[in-house]
């Protein structure tokens, strides 16, 4: 993820970032606005008054598609926030499990260390598991039965009360549920007919609409449909880009980051001799 | 559910799937157009001048339907999206009860196997459950029976501390909360008037088209009803068949590979060898 | 509720069933035609050259009364769907109580039938009291203060720990928070100012249709005014309809069949022999 | 709160009632006739054809300044519905807490009065205590320590068993939860520089709008602008009346009867013979 | 943040606060005023006849931009609630906590004006927390370890039952889920691509549009360009101001007045001689 000053208009503006559509489209945007202007040229040229000018098809198909892409980047939006929902659960879920354990298990308690390493590693294995496709063991899986083992462990020792496990249970029960929900995110893509209408429906779109332009706007159609073709293929493309958010991609979320925080923060408060001061 | 790659443009709109909303309205499609083109004819050769044209009728309505199928399709988007989340959810019990059952019953336990086959048995059967419409008794609640039996069982014989029964407690009510929403979901179509409104008010906007284009656009007129039936249908069609995803049709939930996916981890947790090297 | 299907498009458009708002708007559409046609007369004979055809005040406004029209219909189908979602959690909530307190008590314990029957009661009595507006006493609260004693009765005997108890304790609490619900969208019609702003505003919009359209579109004006009623009235009418979802109109609840289903599938977990063969 | 027959047309086209943002806009409504009359007259008398006539601005904003009205009427219908469902949960609670305690006391307890006393009067001031802008002392706070007081002692003198305690803990926690709920509606309301813009922008829309429609339609301009006046005004209104919910207003929740249904239904539970028969 | 009365509509109309739009965009409005009126001169002196009037691109552009701007407000108003709804629930689970303690600890035992101050200093470092972008320590975190810590030695010692500790573990559970809440709103702005495409896509709306309103509006194309820059980049601006809701602008959240709150009135339940006289 990049972090940026959202309140830098003209930073903004003028900023051609790898990951921004106006660079990524330039191609496709060239291709539109020579295809128009072929049309153009053709419709002067070679057959003139084959077409009849119209505004009226593409206003009334333009509601329904500028609807349907906001509605579909606005989908998009949520599976991210929900991505980042998750990973925000998952800090707090080791965190509380950190306090927790921190307070109910004595200073220098030699069970401290491992479990601080297994919540740490825990965040760290999902977001391997969530950036391959195919594994072969579910390594977050395993963590997490390290975990629940250890836990069960120091009850049936004594040195952790029932009471005290049943604190834990939710914030234990927490780690699969996270795990889950990321991997429903990542494995489950916008149903297929409705990707394939949408770019369906937008290439029709931008195709017919030199067809209808060309006798009232003569060359500057061009202009007009790389217009509007760079404004609906960029909410399909920043949809796209945002409704799978575990990759490394410029607007992925920052699971390294938030990872590497948790181990830091579960160490400090399970591990480091700070906890002694404290009290 | 059809795997694909959402970010090939041209692959995704060149392809005719079957299941693809081009290739199942063709033949209605055709039929718009020939009906358009016949309205055209007659226009013009049998009773000409009979018509006034116009397009702010559709204008004026167009907004209404484009945003009524908009919405349409993102209600029956969020069922299928609620849909996968429940089975989102059963994925998460089943690994949170196995988890935590792991942790809780001692390496080779005769309980495991059963419990195991139990967690997977009920993912396998409600997905039968939801596939056909009438069944003469209720296979998942049966299994849950078993499965909540099994755990008292454990707990009478002292096996398990009613502390560890609560901590399982949450994970085993999931099962029936998620096998209710999936069937609330498959048995409740669309309130009966909205569906019965929707599909006449598409055909007395496409029906009516002709008439109201045909002075000013003519022969156009096919190529243009054509396009905004392929729209306003396709719309529909999406609609229709994400809003119930249990089935087996190419946008439905897989779930015989959530099914088998959970069989697999669970058995892998509770069964397998592994385990004891884990500790 | 109708049980229909969703994909019959020729059916459900020729179908005219009482509840279509086709019907039911018929007289009203009749009375739109003719004042319309009225107005076109007049126009025509009577008063020639007194109003200025416009569609710009309709298009202007067309936007916001179909946005409110479909908000509103949005919002009435969520009251819908969260009815359903109720009704669904009581399903869950009595399967759950009674596959636990199937595993928590010994087969044959004179308790199950008792039990048995009052879970199955409360979902016949919240029905009843659902459907009649002013009640004496409260037979759904009155029922669950029988399953509350009952299962408190177990609990002072012996027969059913603290722990169990606290495991059961969420499915009965269900029962009320789900009553609570029932009662709040039955009790509750959105705002009266803008119940009555909505009505006014449709009303407006279509009478004074004609006195705009009628010098451009004629007699055509009485086609157009009735269609565009249609659809803005249909919307309030669907919109009305399902609001209210637990009366027996046929787009309400089949709160009938699901009340029945979980007699039948509560007896038999709890008190039928199969009990017996599963384990 | 108004009880009203949300199906009766007639009655709601034609009645004015008080809280009708119809007769509330009368003064408001007639300046703006007056202002736009006024334009048009010195377009037509005073300075002739200074003015360019279009339609195309108002459309243009006409589609923004719906969108804005619509959700921001949609964001108030939230708040006031999650005022009514935070109401709903007090009676849930209440009645839980009720149902609850009646099963684990025995009949003629003493407390039973006393906790039925604290229940109803946490919801009597409750809700005056979101009537009153500023309060020396938090009342509902202070009933919720007497109630959770009441509840520990029974515990600590051994009456209710550590495993009831907890079943009560849900219901006792609503109780703040709800409060503080209520409190964050009542005292937040939408971002100042937000409503700040959306009346700005408003005026702006209606004063510059005859300057834009009297080339073209001369007095019917006043007509014209006074009912998109009304519609745009209205919806602010409807917004700025139901987005606080908790005063004394119309469209207000009937916050009133439902403290006192609480008392009462709780009263019948705790306190009243009736529980003696049931069982 | 800024307390007002949101039904002052004159007052809003003509207040032009530093937080309002209309005053921040006052220079850029004047910007395009210039701008626009350059193009229209220059299409009327230096070079006439080389553009080619239309509306119609505005118009189909403008729907797409208003609905992704009117979304892009929505979106940052839900992130603005979810903060207020985060510290709404902060002072819920101060209030629950304190309602708890007071309830089982004996009046004037030590640890009651202890945990009164680490409720309190939960709430004020959150707030510090939120404002500073990086800091060395987590001091929520310690703040909260001290809390859970202090439960913990309470527990130990016999002074507060397994069963009270279990009572406590939710509202102390939350207060790391709020912290981690907050976090996630303050670190996470709207996904990069889609904050440049918007920027650029208001851009392109607006310089594009003197070039095609100039030929029919001449020199008032300046006010309609810039009426409608005003309309947009506010939206933009307001949606930018209200996404991060916890620093000190005219917009944000009371953060101050609330933690005041809390502190007051947990100390008023835990430490102050009043609860004496309660019981």
């Amino acid at each position: 993820m990049i972090s940026y000053n959202p309140k830098s208009w003209w930073g903004l503006i003028f900023k051609f970032h790898k990951s921004d559509t106006f660079r990524r489209l330039l191609p496709a945007m060239l291709s539109v606005a020579l295809f128009s202007a072929g049309i153009a040229y053709a419709d002067q040229h070679l057959l003139p008054n084959q077409l009849k000018g119209t505004t009226a098809l593409h206003a009334l198909l333009g509601f329904v598609i500028s609807m349907l892409l906001v509605f579909r980047t606005n989908t998009a939006y949520e599976r991210w926030w929900e991505g980042r929902r998750l990973w925000g659960s998952l800090t707090n879920a080791s965190r509380n499990l950190a306090l927790k354990l921190d307070a109910y298990l004595p200073d220098g308690h030699p069970s401290r260390r491992l479990l601080a390493e297994l919540i740490g590693a825990y965040a760290d294995n999902l977001k391997h598991h969530l950036r391959v496709s195919i594994s072969v063991e579910h390594r977050p899986n395993r963590i997490a039965a390290q975990l629940f083992a250890e836990v069960a462990r120091l009850n049936s020792k004594g040195e952790l009360s029932g009471d005290k496990l049943l604190c834990l249970n939710p914030d234990l029960s927490a780690f699969a549920d996270i795990c889950g929900g990321c991997e429903r995110i990542q494995k489950t893509p916008i149903p297929y007919s409705y990707s394939l209408f949408l770019k369906k429906f937008i290439f029709l779109y931008i195709v017919s609409m030199p067809f209808c332009f060309v006798p009232d706007f003569h060359y500057w159609t061009a202009l007009i449909t790389t217009l509007v073709f760079y404004v609906l293929a960029s909410l399909e493309l920043i949809a796209e880009e945002i409704e799978n958010p575990f990759g490394d991609d410029a607007n992925d979320l920052p699971t390294d980051d938030i990872a590497a925080n948790i181990r830091i923060r579960v160490r400090e408060l399970l591990v480091h001799g700070e906890t002694g001061h404290r009290r």
